[in-house]
């Protein structure tokens, strides 16, 4: 099998082979990371351009590390101080950097849509690094990466997938690629933060986490982003704690082995207790170690794919 | 023939034969960022660094994206956080950034002259990218480069240079390598955005767009820069563009082969219309291409000059 | 004899031996940044991950030359921007980017404590680069490498370190340094600025510069930080520069060889006249140079005892 896509702009856009590919890639590239010399020169002479409109930690040095461990060379679109606080258009900005020879694109942004409108009318490859509400591929793919490699498989595997549904670009990545891969989804919170029409996506919904987290492999805690909603959807955070965050007796109702994540940055006392957090269950930091390992097989791909185009 | 300048302080300084070589090298280079692996050694283990006091995106990238296709390591200077803030000299600054063993530093500062007085007290090659109303040498090097490509010489060419003349140092650098080159230059604009002593220059003076468009190969229309004026020069944004922005009308009475130039980001419906800048007669996109190759070659003969010494 | 620290947090926790194991590392390093290329591949594949939550030009800007120059990767933490404005703790964000598979974390942060809290946490090795009030080792470093490269030798060599005893962590890591290595140190300020209990680190204390000028062969000026002091310990900084700033008058009465040295950046006419600044026996300049060569030999050092491991 070739792989054959341009760009990354949501798992809802690839296939079962084309999952697996991408997985299997990473599972590949993850050892690059624990050598001596972390560094191949699959990329070199290569340019990757960042472009971050929101603000991103751990996504941002992640893409960077990836990029660097592929001998790939960056560059970085700083949003403040740019040309857009000019006035120009993002077409026009995103046209410069391409017409600098720049081979792929990350972008971030917090509209939806943006990656595809950058791909409509750029001749690199665009990879979606989040974009509003819509996706976060990468981050699904880490997460799906992670599942496969603690449990062998997604094939029948229960997860569920907790918090704020409703404005979680994470949860749709994840809803996209765990239903292809043969997961089980059950979406879990306050009716609030769950729109009704989610259940047209294949997954189940459930308001109760005392009764899902009997029934999964997989707990998913999605971190409540209080920059990103207007106002809020709950009535304070110690109530959505009480009622949706992950503690220990919560801990003790679930199967001995149950799978806890989070995409980060925890906030400790809400999403999950810190106990929880820091328990064996938890699988948080192997999560951003295959994010690394996830980005660089996306590069390698589309790199890939751009040669033989 | 050698290259021998130290420094790029302004086309000023630069007599014929010696914006040919830059040319000339540009063209060589250019070839560098259209191939699979874009990297050529050459400055290898050399140091650039950029110290902008300016916000940009376009040329910083531009110059980033030089440094790296040549193998350059690469540091940025940041305004905020620095100790500019903190009460020391500019001179202590660039002396401290020196005696770290920096090769070539590339400065954008909004006091005309600051490249001049690094390049008295410091020792390493001192590229203007930008200082005041004063120079923006590698501006004027990429527009007259994209001239050269597009018309085969500069020897006649005819070109207006439109908008605000008096604060822009893109047309001052423009000016002085478009004249010693061989083209003639008529300025355009409202009379409070040209001062009379330009025609001291040597260019023509012009307060009819539609006039000079019959005439000319090649239209260079500045950018209003709403953020470098203290109050506005002219009336409105609408006027502006009723009398000196480039439309259909003003592109059916010009020649047919008229080049259209920005140096960007171009604020739509101002300088130019949108259908103007996506036109067949736009080369606004190859300037950037060509910024890059052209910055390539300034680095590329400064380093050289350098090696020699 | 072989490096076995896994971390640099201070210079109290090294011994005369390590102390001098740097200092000749560097000073075979040193010369690497007068080459034509000036870089050698000891990191190759290594990532070096700069953490600042203090501002800084020259400090970050020396470790980041540092790592170019040994072949390593870098990647900055940008505090702004960041996941710790999202409500992280601290030690989430740093196990994130050791997650990641970085090697190595320069941390400069306001808190005394931070870089010790990580390398209890983290596996990879801390470079403390300033924490509070409480050690800066690789500026005490670069200034008793400075002193030897001088002088000859730290035995027998009399330092006084002027200013803001109280809150300087260069004071502290200087102090630490230059006794294990045989100097003898006075400090000299007002009694607002000097702790009496700093006599227990086995310093004089002097709060007279006039006299104090006489007797030694060093004079290390500490700068005035008003950013870092909750309020202004002394009536006004005039009558600082005064009684505490090195001016005309004090280096005449001063040996004809003595060495004027400050961290940077000068707060000209405060802590010296520019006169002194620029003087012969000024090597601030060198410091800086010289800054750079020890942070190389720490990340070598450090590197290397991770080999070993």
């Amino acid at each position: 099998m070739k792989w054959t896509k341009k760009h990354l702009l949501g798992l809802k856009d690839l296939d079962r082979n084309e999952l697996n590919m991408i997985l299997d890639t990473a599972e590949g590239l993850k050892e690059v990371s624990t050598r001596s010399i972390k560094k191949v020169p699959a990329l070199q002479g290569r340019t990757v351009a960042l472009l971050f409109f929101e603000p991103s930690t751990r996504t941002s040095m992640s893409f960077q590390l990836a990029a660097q461990r592929l001998s790939a060379d960056l560059i970085q679109f700083n949003k403040s101080g740019s040309s857009l606080s000019k006035g120009e258009t993002l077409i026009d900005t995103a046209s410069n950097i391409e017409a600098m020879g720049v081979d792929m694109v990350v972008v971030r942004h917090s509209c939806p849509g943006v990656p595809q409108i950058l791909a409509k009318h750029l001749n690199c490859a665009i990879v979606n690094a989040g974009d509003g509400c819509h996706e976060h591929p990468t981050q699904g793919l880490l997460d799906i990466f992670t599942i496969r490699e603690k449990l062998g498989t997604l094939e029948g595997v229960k997860v569920a997938i907790v918090g704020d549904i409703r404005h979680s670009r994470v949860a749709r990545s994840n809803i996209f690629g765990l239903l292809k891969l043969g997961a089980k989804v059950t979406v879990v919170g306050p009716p609030t933060l769950i729109p009704k029409s989610i259940a047209k996506m294949g997954v189940e919904i459930s308001y109760n986490l005392d009764e899902t987290i009997k029934k999964v492999d997989v707990v998913n805690c999605l971190r409540i982003q209080m920059e990103r909603q207007g106002r809020s959807n709950f009535p304070s955070l110690r109530e959505y704690a009480l009622l949706f965050g992950m503690n220990r007796d919560r801990l003790k109702k679930a199967s001995k082995n149950l799978v806890v994540m989070h995409p980060g940055p925890i906030n400790r006392g809400v999403e999950m207790t810190a106990e929880v957090a820091d328990s064996k269950n938890s699988v948080i930091l192997q999560q951003v170690s295959n994010g690394l390992a996830c980005r660089m097989a996306v590069f390698y791909l589309l790199n890939g794919s751009r040669i033989d185009v």
